[in-house]
């Protein structure tokens, strides 16, 4: 029995492309696509189980509110989510036959898991770095994940008791050694062609590991949110975060 | 305090490269270096916590027998464990007061760590394919840790109940498309200059995952040697391979 | 001044995207947009200096020699030019006033520029192999860029008195070595989310050069065609291959 | 036949492995190994076709006089060669029979052809980055291979009158994008287990070409070197850059 979904913001350039994968997969069944003046009782009509909801700071509130109190579970990508709010769905959640929520601020499984591995890894190596290549009409260098990433290794090494990383330079031209994160220096590369891709580089004695992420397109985060579709139903209560999905 | 090292088989190329490890830091104190004609007792003699065991399955089991019945613990990167000889040693390690043993056929940390990341991330992805780089002299191809790798992925995709890999390949050269192990695609470049090297590739829609390990020479396997020497005394027993270490 | 361009199959995917680089040229003025019932005439009344072909074997010729006798420079990406044909469109430009002519079958520069400098480095290295990387609907492995890049290796290999490539496998899983096109390896990589790459790895004594080069998306020929409407202006008569005009 | 060599330095780290290479030659013979205390004449008595020098601004134009003036061509590694030092050099080439000279800064062939095959293609691509990559020993950053190749790369674009490279960056934490070259944007990552490694990225839409050096130790000049013994008989005078005998 294929899984009844529904997708509110089901016109935008996100939605519509979380249409096309819910279409594209066997197990799955796109039963109420909505937009912005349509009632939300046709997700009940519909039978939905889950819903997708990628729409504004200004309606998903409403939209969750809906949803779990009628057992529908939720997979959010929606943005403006400040703990007050977290705190608001979490005590939604709790009531009996309430849906299930994931809220995550990325849906990409692989940029995800890079994060994940870069944490687990830190602490076992001398070095660490983070080069970051998006196209040249990126406003802000680095970019928030190459910065998060960074943060995240820099806690890892904290955390185990781990000093500076080594670095013998003394005579330098301005900016060759990146960016300073916590300690962690990280470089962004502007370059025609690309798209979003990011390595995050270890290093200790006669050895490196490399964990390369790339967004060839704009549809990386589908099957992200297809993957909570799958899988709000097992996890009670609100999620923040797709990596609590991925057991990493 | 820094911990008390001894190492047998302290004047074999990887023993010697170990000895100099144990040197260089500041929290491990080389106390004995023990050959092949050494009596074991200057070990006890020199106050050994912990010994390196880069010898031959000739005499891997007898350092063993006594390292541990006397409280010594000891991590070992010599071959020719088989079930057998595991429950043996299990068996010593089962004793009141006895050592705790690390047994690993693989010290670099990086390759380790590659490997459990791969095993993390298969089921996420429709795509995964191995690309292992050394130079020209090695006799086998796909190098045995590729081969191992990919194996891992199989294991995992069929765990998650995924299907084959796509790939709709019709006109093909004999080879193109690697070795199939497991149906995971295999493949070995051999080139002059490099030293041993691994790409674990991952996709599925719009991105993808690249694992890389790099060896640039032969010491690469000392930061995980220490690693071990470090951690052995918080490890009861016997542990295999440096993956129960690092946690992943 | 800037140039006035028509395109010749306006409407077909690859024509309009020529369309759009045209206007988003300064330098250049998209004066005539043709597609298959169009008269050709309008192209010499809008004063069209030169013309993009992507349109079909079946209609490129009649398309050349009109272009041709009438002054009208064409940069042609069309298929299905065999000796016969070039020898056709080499008389038509040797006429009087006639218009120079540019067919090239990839327009990609990145592509163009990797497989010029791959047969200029082949020479100086002992180990030289080719890994490419598509998307799994591909139908052919390894893509003919790549085995034509491998050729190109081995006709300067030989050239140079070069012999064969080191490989000391004895034990081998079939096709772990990848295919043999001329003596050089080269292997196929299929996966979901890439859409067209290539690595030409060489190798000598402590060193590797790679020439990687990556194409994102299908408008990755936009730049070449540009670059030859510029420039066909300037080289008389017939020419092959976009890397006559890249000075490599 | 094959060739006499006669290494000067050969007792040097770098003297030594040019030994080694020379001895592994099947069409080169060492003939000569000479040393700080060692007289010239010993070069001729072996009948030393060319020289190899690795030794000391202090030695080497008397090295290059006696060599020069007695026929016997050299191949130079040496540093110091100011304008001054090279017209003297070419002076006494200039001379009836005499031997012919090969200075290089960079011996590594890899390296060479990457910063000339940069030079080639960065007319005809909107965007160009250098990343280098050192072990967190070295001193300065970007590395002054990094630098040059920048400033290669900035000069192409100039005489092809390609005005900045496209970047939005308003938001930045300091340093994220690099050195300014020239107008290139050149990063420098410090990271142990590294060796010397390089990647020279060009854009334009929808492609990427990188240019990718590595060197793994520290014989990767070798090649080079036998290749300017190979081929200095064959090109008369004083030749500057190794780029000259590659025909890049």
């Amino acid at each position: 029995m294929a899984i009844k979904v529904g997708v509110l913001g089901a016109k935008g350039r996100v939605g519509s492309a979380v249409c096309d994968g819910v279409n594209a997969a066997d197990d799955l069944e796109l039963v109420a696509q909505v937009d912005q003046d349509d009632d939300l009782q046709m997700l009940i009509d519909a039978g939905a189980e889950v819903v997708v909801d990628f729409t504004t700071p200004g309606s998903v509130m409403g939209n969750l509110e809906f949803c779990v109190a009628n057992g529908i579970n939720a997979v959010v990508g929606t943005t403006g989510f400040d703990e007050e709010r977290l705190n608001q769905v979490r005590e939604w959640c709790a009531a009996d036959g309430a849906g299930n929520v994931l809220i995550a601020p990325n849906f990409a499984v692989s940029a995800v898991l890079a994060m994940a591995f870069a944490k687990q890894a830190a602490r076992f190596f001398d070095s660490a770095e983070v080069v970051e290549y998006h196209h040249p009409h990126k406003l802000d260098a680095p970019s928030g994940t190459a910065i998060h990433t960074a943060q995240g290794i820099a806690q890892a090494r904290r955390e185990a008791g781990l000093g500076p990383i080594p670095d013998a330079t003394e005579q330098t031209l301005e900016g060759a050694r990146g960016a300073d994160v916590d300690g962690v220096r990280v470089h962004g590369i502007r370059m025609t062609g690309m798209v979003a891709h990011e390595d995050i580089i270890f290093g200790s004695q006669g050895q490196t590991l490399t964990i390369r992420q790339d967004s060839y397109d704009r549809t990386s985060f589908v099957p992200g949110v297809l993957l909570g579709v799958r899988e709000v139903a097992g996890h009670d209560g609100l999620t923040v975060g797709l990596d609590g999905y991925l057991g990493v």
